[in-house]
């Protein structure tokens, strides 16, 4: 009798497995660690066995679905530079050893958004976008309660959006001038380290070497005019990226997640004004909220894989 | 027995029907004016009429698709400002009329795309956008062979897309910046009214008192300073376009049509070195091309419909 699914997000350096039900109630979760060695061959061994382990009657499991971090399209994964991967059809290499036809795949950023779009900050809407600020920029589309992939996959890749037109620091894509350079915990710093030498007066910033983003919003919060000009500046980047957004795709809503979202209400409000003051009328009612499913969107979203394409 | 399949373009200013075979191919067009008195209540029997004196045998026809000037949410007009309509369930007003059931609706822009995509252009690609530059400037998305239409009908609005962030020009949505204001006709217009004032040297243009935008780009061919300027700055903000196009859905090839687009290689060359300038690699392969079907894209698309619903 079918009494699982599974949700599993295969990330750089570690493995989350989300174990739940058949209404999608979460189980259990646990992670284990990526070994990239050998072209990330070991990943997939790893994988069989951290299921056989933990559900030794591989015929109680409904279907599993993947995030990866790498393109996806229907499923196969043409390249996946951050676990060693080329041509890997996921779905054909696991369906014997894990002796089910229920075996989907979609890229980790898309996969976070199908979780915070059914589970998480979108309640069950089907037309949703998630931007992720952490140490890079990540975007994961959802339209039609579908995952928006593209002719090759790299659809919703807002971090390489070009909105700082004037910035010269080089994006990890080679590219200047990227949503990433300016939106990332990073992109905060070099946003502050651009205008810290033309500040007049003190900032609490100057009294540490290399402030973090964390320690920027903090300032800002606490009302340092210089913090204050370096959040407003990534907001006005940032709710650029969900105008972008809004009138291509015109989701419902659009949620921003990842570590520099919990600088929480104080920014994402301000990416709300940005965003209002340039939408066009028929998509001025997207909201803009915080996600709410932390590191587990993407073992949700996983599962929710099964049910769309199960 | 079947033999025939409609795909009708309701414009604010005509209705253009096309018949087609059951290969999709076309067999006869014609065009009748659109009443839009009394809020468009005569629209419909005008439709009906039309397809009854062409066709007289109704069961011939396999289906019927429509494209109409205002957002569609699976195949229902919530509004339709250009044709007066409000709340329109159009396959639910026909289908005893025509005794059809296969009756099928997009927004005019995004059908437009689809004949381009399936038909014109792109060649049966199945993730295309295009971006038709006439009096304003109207985008479909064709994403996996459908058209993306967001959550309330209105994806795909690039003309009201904030690109020149410095620009007064007030567009007819009521926002300044709009990439209407800068790339359609009048667009084109407005940056040469910019410009004019601070151009040192003559300009042939300057022998016109009001230059209209295929005089501005016959002059640039013929190596008018002036008119180049104007016609590079035009590509820069369509190219940024393709761009915020490309990042978000991914398609393998934009297609520009509309009025301006007969500018031809001239313009399309220039677009497309802004495209590749700023392109994520990912998707710096996206081709830009210019339309091919002109005016009938409309009815090849609507006719599309019913293959793709149908």
């Amino acid at each position: 009798m079918k009494r699982y699914i599974y949700g599993i997000d295969i990330g750089g350096t570690s493995i989350k497995f989300g174990l739940f039900d058949l209404d999608f109630k979460l189980i259990d979760k646990w992670e284990t660690p990526t070994d990239k060695t050998d072209a990330g061959v070991h990943i997939i061994d790893d994988i069989v066995t951290a299921i056989e382990t933990h559900t030794p009657k591989l015929d109680e499991v409904l279907g599993y679905g993947f995030g990866v971090p790498g393109p996806v399209v229907k499923h196969y994964i043409p390249v996946c530079v951050n676990l060693g991967w080329k041509d890997v059809d996921l779905p054909a290499m696991l369906k014997e050893r894990l002796n089910n036809d229920n075996i989907f795949v979609g890229n980790d950023a898309n996969v976070a958004c199908l979780g915070e779009a059914f589970i998480g900050a979108g309640h069950g809407r089907r037309n949703v976008a998630m931007i992720t600020l952490g140490t890079g920029v990540g975007t994961g589309i959802v339209v039609d309660g579908h995952i928006l992939e593209g002719h090759n996959g790299s659809a919703g890749e807002i971090g390489h959006l070009t909105v700082a037109h004037d910035y010269p620091i080089v994006c990890n894509c080679g590219k200047t001038g990227c949503l990433e350079t300016v939106a990332s915990a990073t992109g905060i710093r070099n946003i502050y380290n651009r205008r810290k030498g033309d500040h007049i007066g003190h900032s609490v910033l100057f009294d540490t070497p290399f402030p973090s983003a964390k320690e920027i919003f903090d300032a800002a919060k606490d009302g340092d005019l210089l913090a204050l000009e370096v959040v407003d500046e990534a907001a006005d980047y940032i709710g650029y990226a969900c105008h972008v957004i809004g009138i291509t795709t015109n989701p419902s809503v659009i949620v921003i997640g990842g570590g520099v979202s919990k600088a929480g209400d104080f920014l994402i409000r301000r990416i709300q004004s940005v965003y209002r003051n340039l939408a066009f009328k028929a998509s001025i009612d997207t909201k803009i909220v915080a996600a709410t499913l932390g590191n587990d969107a993407g073992i949700h979203g996983a599962a929710e894989l099964v049910k769309i394409y199960g």
